[in-house]
């Protein structure tokens, strides 16, 4: 009999095929100039954990086999939205950052013009995908579908670059909590949320209880998602994470341990993963995959 | 009685009064955190032709009063498009650009990284306006037209980037004049083709014969643009540009008066605004605001 672990890894590992095979099937429908095609593979393949992707299927597995080609395309267009933020903030006019999941960051490989434009084209590439008839099998999704996923992904597109703004804006000041909350739902939380919701509106219609349920579910989750990436960022080495540790502290950021502590950090972190496993009681067990992917990311050491 | 050229401005005009209008309508729908806010009213709000806006009305004109709200959402997400690409054309990695219409450069008046960010939330908001329910009086669109003009803006989006990238490869290199089509067809003519087949899209079925006309005349306008670009760098002063004239000389890029020379370039201009006229005679006279436009642009100094 396999373990919890195995379970939760199991679907975590399995969604990471998927949108592998799917982003390079994705990318490969596009006939992009060199060097920007290897730049754009660069940003996009060399891996990651696909959290997002993760999210998307684990969502729309709560009603399985429903506009799946939706679900898939939506996995690969928040992908490739996080892949161009990641290009464009190690820039070296932002985080100036020269390792990325354990290679050389984007401008590093190619240049900071080719970087630039390598982020720039994988934002268009995402709403390109989602409008695409990628991954269809047979009938067309209903282009009102389609349409709420490009409004879920633009509006979370644009709250990232606004978390982005407050978060060097913060740089060398003190914040608190409530501003740093503020920070983090817009940086990272926005399109957490988004992945969920965008598969959440190819299952269920707007005005269904469930969309509400899968929004606080998302909204939890991806705070507790960075809550526990400042922590890992003070425990962790760099092999582990396979960007520069420590980094935050160098550069004088703002971070639920430096604010609250090590300890009261992981306690919030776990308390809003309560909060998060506690909207998906309204799905009475039909929720499995979220609750396992959660329970992976609660664990995850890297 | 108003001369032939009066009634052309005047068109552009009325364009250039709708467009800053709902640019501004459309900035103020959006809460952005300061210095974001400044840099992108910076980068939207100081002016321009709006070429592309008013290409998007002249097209819409040809039937109407349809679908007017998603003509002018279509209106403004091209613009933003447009500018962000300019926004980042212009940063040091890229064109090092210090002067645009007469202003200081995003980066230059707000930084690196904010007119990097501002560039980023530009290409998000342009998608986020097309899906909203921005200018709506009564009806909403039809999810379909406004999914199509999401296809069109994210596809031209990606083309632009493309273009950029043929463009940095080619400089200081022999290229021929196909292979400088390529360049421009795709960096300056996809967006302005985008901007006519976004408003085709709200006032055409898929299947009429109007669409391919309206695709022809867009791709030679939109050739015709960048032919005369390189023409006017060259005769224009910096005054008149409202940026820095005989850039394309110094950084040695390939332009039309340098592969075929000037009298050429010229002749080759008015060839391709004389073939798009003639996907115009399709209309039969109602394709007049179109038919201005044109005019207007094969007479501008600027």
């Amino acid at each position: 009999m396999s373990s919890l672990t195995d379970v939760q890894n199991n679907t975590l590992h399995q969604a990471q095929q998927q949108i592998q095979q799917d982003l390079l099937a994705a990318l490969q429908a596009f006939s992009l100039p060199e060097p920007l095609k290897s730049a754009v593979h660069h940003a996009v393949m060399l891996g990651g954990k696909r959290v997002r992707p993760a999210l998307c299927y684990a969502t729309a597995a709560i009603r399985p086999n429903q506009n799946r080609a939706a679900v898939r395309r939506a996995a690969v267009a928040v992908e490739l939205i996080h892949c161009y933020s990641l290009a464009h903030d190690d820039l070296p006019c932002m985080d100036n950052d020269q390792l990325r999941r354990g290679q050389p960051t984007c401008h590093v490989a190619y240049g900071e013009d080719t970087a630039l434009l390598a982020g720039d084209i994988l934002q268009s590439m995402a709403f390109e995908v989602l409008g695409s008839r990628l991954f269809d099998q047979g009938e067309a999704v209903e282009p009102s579908i389609v349409l709420k996923q490009m409004q879920i992904l633009a509006t979370a597109s644009s709250k990232m670059v606004c978390g982005q703004v407050l978060d060097l804006q913060a740089e060398g000041k003190q914040i608190d909590q409530q501003a740093l909350e503020t920070i983090h739902r817009n940086k990272t939380g926005a399109l957490i949320t988004a992945a969920i919701m965008m598969a959440a509106v190819t299952i269920f219609q707007g005005t269904d209880p469930a969309i509400p349920q899968l929004r606080q579910y998302g909204q939890n989750i991806g705070l507790a998602f960075q809550v526990q990436d400042d922590i890992l960022d003070i425990i962790a080495n760099t092999e582990q994470l396979g960007k520069t540790a420590g980094k935050d502290e160098q550069v004088d950021k703002s971070t639920y341990p430096a604010l609250m502590g090590l300890e009261p950090a992981k306690a919030y972190a776990q308390n809003l993963h309560d909060q998060a496993f506690a909207a998906l009681q309204f799905f009475e067990g039909q929720a499995q995959e979220l609750e396992q992917i959660s329970q992976f990311l609660l664990a995850r050491q890297f």
